[in-house]
């Protein structure tokens, strides 16, 4: 294990990050919000100490599977402990457990809130939640389209060719390419729902941070009504289309880009994917029928299709209180909750994928009955997936299930009703933002005690990071050879 | 497939129920409570209908797979049926619906009951309750030592070497040794706690009734208030004891008996129902202690150890109603309800011999993510289990998990509320009893809607027959090659 590498580009990432910041500071000069010393300090540690970090260091050009997983784990751990700052020097959000919990929610694209009136933060800060939806959702795409696939994290293996790009030996060059690729397209559809926000009547502030939310899959509004409080059947429908767009394969859109649409859309995930959306949004609607919520067919529609890609795209906006729904309603809703967007998406969950081989698995051990001598390969769009990519997605979902139920019980034990306690541990593992009952769409997570606060903050990172490369931080095994890092100095 | 052969056991399996039906008969009459024509009735209609289809069909000698699937699954679905029949004629349920649910809940030793009273049954009806419950726990230990090893279901092939008695090569009357040797342990057991149940103050009625309820990890009482009507801390005691020894695999018992000692407690799935067990009731201890439920650590130690051992051993009695505790302990019970007993107890849920495996299987999952190339087996005991049987466990878990979810969805739909709903699945699904909220200790099923009703029937029957048994059943490539049935005429 190179820790000295591993410092090091942490380090870059700190300094890049300080960087950034220097954007939510111009932001509250030209708004004049009072805030821009918060992010002034942000800024200037996270360059020197990020910089430093990197000037010290000595980074190797070989990096390997082991050093992957630390720069991937404690890239989210740190990015939240810097992107924290700001909340807590601004007195906005005094607490850094809370701060923390803020930021992580941000990065980790999952849009849960210990804010009360999410109207009390400065224009300036309400920018920088949303920039931190907007790059971590970056991170997420390449790190589930290029780095998972290499580290072969639970059965992510099966995305290793579809890297955009011109295929090189190297690996470093090819992961720059798909990133510039992907990060093209995340790019692009932003601007396109920002231009169509404005045009339905936000104002570029509120358009970008919706955008930035959006596309990330992340939940976090300028309004504490959420999407609701614009109240425009024209912002919703837009909302709802961009959601759906951020919840797929990004590669799905680069293909499509390319012209090579009839092959893009005959893939079996997104087929579940869609299928599973637009079913459950007529469940849905079924449901809010028979018990009366909305009177108006049309009203019905917009509201069930709303929340129903909000929760299934793991999003989180909202434009109705779903907690209020029936119970048949909820059910399916939490459901989804697990679900998540397709695999190389910014949604969060267990992705359709990986469901999708579950399902095919368990019909295959069904079948084994009938015929005990047979064996039936497992196939995807045509495809036999290798023994090893079923045993790591069914390694996942094991783990999934324990880190889940771990949780719950260590929630539950601070104090929180059942299903607040469940709920939001689902809400948070799968990066989604409300759950029910205490954490509802209606509600936030700022009364929680601070123990269920730290495990809920480190469900979000340990469910956007698909587990295994937190799971592994906590192996003593895997640090065991870890030599001290080399500096700059040492020979 | 043989249709003929399953039609003619599945009639001696009637014929037979149709005897016993004579025994509450007999005890209608010694107590005088009026509900005899209801049990001769009953009777009648097994022995002739039962007799008339074992006389027409013919059994084949040779039982393959395949009829041995559709021989378990369609004897829980008959037995019941006629073992609802003494309710509906007695008119003391007289909603067949109902009547079924309960005899279900009986034979697949559920617990869960529609009645809101039990008193409002004859002594005769007490006991046919609680001798469907001890029925259906002797077929349960066969099942699950004897007939799923052979037919490979989720994982129990684990188990095929364990069946005690003489090796023989014909599978028919090894099955039938195991089964005498089981059913005298389990009788033996039955008695003991009759003797000591009796020694603390019950009357012998009550002590059988509620020594069969125990054994077969049943949880029909004779009391609506359940054990806990009784107010003794001795009967308290011997129950725990016994509802131990019930979720334990009966092998070790006959080993025991046997004097291997020392080699039967060793196993690593007794040292984790053991400690799952007395570690839950440590937890709950805590969890109650802190929260003030009870003022006295010895009150607090009684109360805290029947739930958990009654929740983990799918019991279902109850001297407490835990569904007021601390959401902590809620949390708790909840988690315990899927582990169940040990595979080849009377006890449901998932076995802890599962959760085991699936635990080795994650552990293993996340050490190949540090050594890619290695391949490191699954052990239990020391020895290596085979791929297959893994991922029929892993199957089976998958199946679980698909039911699980499904089921919770259609009854939610039925207008329950959420937190109902999915216990009352739980509940059901691990053969349980209670669950929480409006299926919680103190309440009972009678007011769910009946679509709910039938969903959580199918959930006991599923549940208590390893999933596969009664998915097969719904395959129609299972039936594609079924026969007409050979009757005693045809050539």
């Amino acid at each position: 294990m190179k820790t000295g590498t591993i410092l090091a580009i942490l380090g870059w990432l700190l300094f890049f990050l300080g960087v950034i910041l220097l954007i939510p500071l111009i932001i509250s000069l030209v708004y004049d919000d009072g805030s821009w010393t918060a992010f002034l300090w942000s800024s200037l540690i996270g360059i020197t100490i990020g910089g430093a970090f990197a000037y010290i260091f000595r980074a190797e050009k070989e990096i390997n599977h082991r050093e992957g997983f630390a720069i991937v784990g404690l890239s989210w751990i740190l990015a939240a402990g810097l992107g924290a700052l700001p909340y807590v020097f601004s007195g906005k959000i005094p607490n850094f457990i809370d701060a923390y919990f803020e930021a992580m929610s941000g990065f980790t694209t999952t849009g849960s809130t210990i804010l009360k009136e999410v109207e009390v933060l400065s224009k300036s800060l309400l920018f920088w939640r949303a920039l931190t939806h907007w790059l971590g959702g970056m991170g997420i795409i390449i790190l589930s389209l290029a780095i998972l696939p290499i580290l072969g994290v639970g059965g992510m293996q099966l995305f290793k060719a579809e890297m955009p790009g011109p295929t090189k030996d190297k690996l470093a060059p090819r992961i720059q390419d798909t990133a510039r690729i992907l990060w093209g397209v995340y790019l692009l559809l932003t601007l396109l729902e920002i231009f169509f926000l404005m045009l339905s009547g936000m104002d570029l502030f509120d358009a970008t941070c919706h955008a930035f939310a959006t596309l990330a899959t992340g939940g976090f509004s300028t309004k504490t009504a959420s999407v609701g409080g614009y109240e425009s059947a024209t912002i919703d429908t837009i909302i709802i289309i961009f959601m759906i767009l951020a919840g797929m394969n990004f590669t799905l859109h680069y293909r499509i880009l390319q012209g090579k649409i009839i092959k893009s859309i005959k893939g079996e995930e997104l087929k579940l994917y869609l299928g599973v959306g637009f079913g459950a949004t007529v469940f849905i609607m079924l449901s809010n029928w028979w018990n009366g919520i909305y009177g108006d067919m049309l009203e019905n529609l917009r509201y069930s299709a709303f929340q129903t890609w909000s929760i299934l795209t793991t999003t989180g906006f909202g434009t109705a209180d779903f907690d209020q729904w029936a119970p048949s309603a909820k059910t399916i809703l939490v459901t989804l909750m697990f679900l998540g967007g397709m695999a190389g998406s910014t949604g969060g969950g267990i992705k359709h994928v990986r469901a999708l081989i579950f399902l095919k698995f368990t019909k295959v051990q069904i079948k084994k009955l009938i015929h005990p001598m047979s064996v039936e390969a497992i196939k995807l769009d045509g495809k036999k997936i290798p023994q090893d990519v079923v045993q790591s997605i069914l390694g996942f979902l094991s783990l999934y299930m324990v880190v889940g139920i771990v949780a719950t019980v260590v929630v539950t034990f601070s104090g929180i009703d059942l299903v607040t306690g469940c709920t939001s541990v689902i809400a948070t593992l799968n990066n989604i933002g409300p759950g029910l009952a205490g954490v509802g769409p209606a509600k936030n997570f700022a009364d929680l005690p601070y123990p269920a606060k730290v495990v809920l903050t480190f469900c979000m990172v340990a469910g956007r990071l698909e587990l295994y490369t937190i799971a592994l931080l906590f192996v003593p095994e895997y640090w065991r050879d870890a030599r001290p890092p080399k500096t700059r100095w040492s020979r």
